[in-house]
């Protein structure tokens, strides 16, 4: 704080046009109207010749729909500003206030303040917050919003300059209430014996749900690019059951097909008789980008996104020591093939989830395959398979069964619906009379993959600001690194080359992978130039893996019935707001 | 011959119709006129209701370019009638001549008879024959030009009917001389010391040569579908230097970067110090189909068509076991990364071909990297790399160094021009002004590849035929299978999916390989109606391996300036003859 209280009178930085334009038309009436007696004054060094002036306005709903346009990271003359006047308002009105005074809510009633016109809360640490009155002078603009109705503990890991005192202070001005004991603690809710998702954890509201039984949902793709590493609460959801409640104290894992009597092993096992492995490792569901094939034609399955897909930290037993202590060897080899999942999750019929694996990827020194028990440092949440489940880098998410509860060495595949009859690709001219799934191998590693993350689709970007950055993700499949993610702004003229991320933001790049072993994502991000005499922008994105692959140019050709493996060329059209309309 | 011999008057047999149609528009009028007194007459029970005629008509231009379109196998008729007509005339007419009756002829000049007009000469086995007069009753149709001026062997090897007695009667009868002594032991040209280049071997007139010096061919690529193995002569050449003689009697291999002294093998211990390890593997030059990306832009390398690909099989001593025996272990393998191979060939410098691969692809016990001294069950031929050549399957043909005279494992990659600044890929808008070769990784696995090799571009369909069938080739680096092959003839509308073949036709499908060691390619056919009102006919395939990596459907967004990697959708554009054209 100290540096900040003496920043009083005239705020002067560079700016960059983008700041410029952000700050003139949306930001600074914002401000402005919400906290009444801040005018913002702006001065410009830009190769442009320096501007000056001086705004005022009301926060009409055409300037917060503008708002929605400003991107973390452009505010910084307003983070100043707020802070200032934070801390005279701090000066002048702190009370001290007792715990009991305040009304306890559920989180029920929190998350039905979620719009401007409920009033928006948000929660942290167990106390509630209501920030309505915050939203326009907050820098990193109105992705605050996301935290709408829950938790602010995933995006403030998300962006890591909300951790310093003064936020904190900050945020101490806005509270209203705590939270129940019961919500506190994140209890379940009530088990209603009539409905076996009744046991489901609770969610962050910021996630999109595409089904809430079982429960499939994607964060908001724009927050992918933002972390390096997807927050647990963040982190998509894919369940096909009910989400198991596992004890931990009497979990046990069961492995069967090797020779002598099947093994058992605890949690404790787990984790004591095996060094503990960590990778970082990006899982994608087979239907991700699901939804661009529905636009040439209907296809089964969940409407997916481009955010089905997240990276994160995996800490575990490699199933290679497992298999290897359990007693694999030579004699297993030469007759086995396959490596059998089943999960503890299971339907009304008991039938469970399972998937297989080949034997040679379980085995393999650099396989990198594991019994995880962390993620992201945490142990791992019910819905991503507490207290275990298998992480299978490089491999579509289907098989990294979740919430294990048996592994069995077989000569044949699964006999899972999920393996047999799902999750498969086939040609744009099956259909489900004639499709045979028996014709097709079960999806293993994924094809290489890029999407765009910002401007979303449908954005509005300003001609002012002469270029546009642009910001994604790119993945592929078996281990092999993304070498390269071109972009385009003119239909494929010109590609422009992203500059490539394979670490947090700010911080050293990781070292490059050994070939075959680079089981995470890339985020991306490249400036381009705005094309003259155009209205309606198409942002192309492609990637390149180390073997050379690269995405399709068109969805249509790999269009299949079930929808899976939509890795087309990704593309993203934005308005371009034409420097006349600034004179309305 | 037995049954020939009884097969005398009338012949009858099913046809399709489009052996209908071949019979009665090319190749009956082209029997008449060379036998003489031969007249066919045909007779279909083909679902179109019987048909039955007789063929009388000169042989002229237009029969001898209608004949170009004859596929092998559609002479079943007319194999029987001119089998009995030789018959006949071998009853009537042979002499037995002696040896010395002859005359020699050399290799050079056995090679100006290529062509109808000079006379067509072949060798087989030291012998020299004009079949001018042979060609118009061949049943595989006017294949048999591609073997003019140089030796049957290859082509006997790849169509295996001709392995039977009665062939090689019917080849006696055109017999007109014999090989000089010294082009009979297929010894060298004379060397002529002002050219590196005077020691190159013969190779077989049929290749299409791309350079001469250095060497550099593919087979004509409608060869390439017609046999899963390709004979050694045939397989495409690919040389960056002179072919290097080297004495197999004072071989040796060098092995550095190994704890303790630097190992060196003979070929004799390569050949029983290792277990001999045999392997089916394609290998694709980096430029293959570098013609269609010069359809976009021009770029720099050798214009190679489709056929920049071959498969073989090949046998020697696994480069794991040979390295392990040699001192590799955990602590060359805690810092090397690398194996680099250096050739016996070099240029006028004394600079040798170079290349590395991954240490861990070369160590995996499923990599069957192979020092190989055998292709197809010979000894290497001196083009592919005699005695001894790195085979890395999966791998991108520039690494698989042939001649091979050291070996060495290290921390950097290859210091060669052909690692460091040749085979990458780049972005379509990288030129040769901003290129920088170290922004992109050395291409070591390749990526998904089709292409169609019959019907060829330009080729012309019959109407009648109402079909066409389709053929090519389909592979994948890394040790991938190719699962499917799409064939669409009407823009994508319709795929057909083609038959796989990963045998030699008619023999049993080669069981699947484990995951990741699918080195070979697979041969496909497919067989679709013609559409109708249509004059001209684009042909389209694409194909997808097990990791479901797709081709990208156009050339222009993988172009680079070396034009390597490119793998765009195959595209044909045929021909289709109308009906009424039968009336002229």
């Amino acid at each position: 704080m100290q540096h900040l209280r003496h920043c009083q009178g005239l705020v002067r930085v560079s700016l960059t046009a983008t700041q410029r334009t952000y700050l003139r038309k949306a930001a600074a009436p914002a401000v402005t109207a919400c906290v009444g007696s801040l005018s913002v004054r702006w001065q410009s060094n830009g190769h442009h010749g320096g501007q000056s002036g001086q705004a005022h306005a009301g926060l009409s709903p055409r300037w917060r729909h503008l708002l929605a346009g400003l991107a973390a990271g452009t505010g910084a003359v307003l983070a100043y500003a707020v802070y200032n006047n934070q801390a005279e308002r701090a000066a002048s009105s702190i009370e001290p206030v007792t715990q009991s005074s305040f009304p306890i809510y559920s989180q029920e009633e929190v998350t039905k303040h979620k719009t401007l016109d409920e009033g928006v809360w948000v929660t942290y640490k167990g106390n509630v917050y209501d920030i309505t009155s915050f939203i326009a002078m907050h820098p990193g603009g109105d992705k605050i919003l996301l935290a709408a109705g829950g938790a602010l503990e995933p995006f403030w890991s998300l962006y890591a300059v909300h951790g310093q005192d003064h936020v904190l202070e900050i945020l101490s001005e806005y509270k209203v209430g705590e939270l129940s004991p019961e919500d506190r603690k994140k209890q379940l809710k009530l088990a209603d014996s009539s409905d076996p998702y009744s046991t489901d954890p609770e969610r962050h509201p910021a996630l999109r749900i595409n089904s809430l039984k079982p429960f499939n949902a994607e964060p908001p793709s724009a927050l992918l690019s933002d972390s390096y590493i997807t927050p647990n609460a963040l982190f998509f959801k894919r369940n096909h059951l009910p989400v198991p409640r596992v004890d931990p104290k009497t979990y046990k894992l069961e492995i069967e097909g090797l020779p002598g009597r099947p093994v058992s092993l605890t949690l404790t096992d787990l984790k004591t008789r095996y060094p503990k492995h960590t990778i970082t490792a990006t899982l994608q569901c087979a239907g991700n980008r699901r939804s661009e094939m529905n636009t040439v034609k209907q296809v089964k399955g969940l409407n997916w996104g481009i955010a089905a897909i997240s990276n994160a930290t995996w800490s575990g037993a490699r199933l290679r020591d497992v298999l290897l202590d359990a007693g694999y060897g030579p004699e297993v080899a030469a007759k086995a093939r396959h490596v059998q999942f089943e999960g503890l999750d299971c339907d009304v019929t008991g039938t469970s989830y399972g998937a297989s694996i080949p034997l040679v990827k379980a085995v393999s020194e650099v396989g990198d395959v594991l019994l995880a028990y962390e993620m992201n440092g945490e142990d791992i949440p019910p819905d991503h398979g507490y207290p275990v489940r298998v992480v299978v880098p490089g491999t579509v998410g289907a098989r990294n069964v979740k919430w294990l509860g048996k592994i069995v060495i077989s000569e044949e595949e699964s006999k899972s619906h999920w393996q047999q009859n799902d999750y498969k690709g086939f040609s744009p001219s099956t259909d489900w009379d004639t499709v045979d799934f028996k014709s097709a191998p079960a999806i293993q590693e994924l094809p290489i993959q890029s999407a765009i993350t910002q401007p979303a689709e449908g954005a509005t970007v300003d001609r002012s600001m002469e270029e546009v950055t642009v910001k994604g993700y790119a993945w592929s499949g078996g281990g092999r690194e993304v070498v390269r993610v071109d972009v385009t702004t003119d239909g494929g003229k010109t590609w422009h080359i992203a500059q490539l991320q394979n670490s947090e933001k700010g911080q050293e790049p990781a070292p490059s992978p050994p070939p075959g072993q680079a089981w995470a994502w890339k985020l991306w991000e490249v400036t381009v130039p705005l094309p003259a005499e155009t209205q309606e922008l198409e942002i192309v994105c492609k990637a390149v893996d180390n073997s050379y692959n690269t995405q399709p140019d068109t969805v249509a050709p790999i269009w299949n019935l079930r929808g899976v493996l939509s890795n087309a060329w990704h593309r993203v059209k934005v308005n371009i707001n034409e420097d006349n309309e600034e004179e309305e």
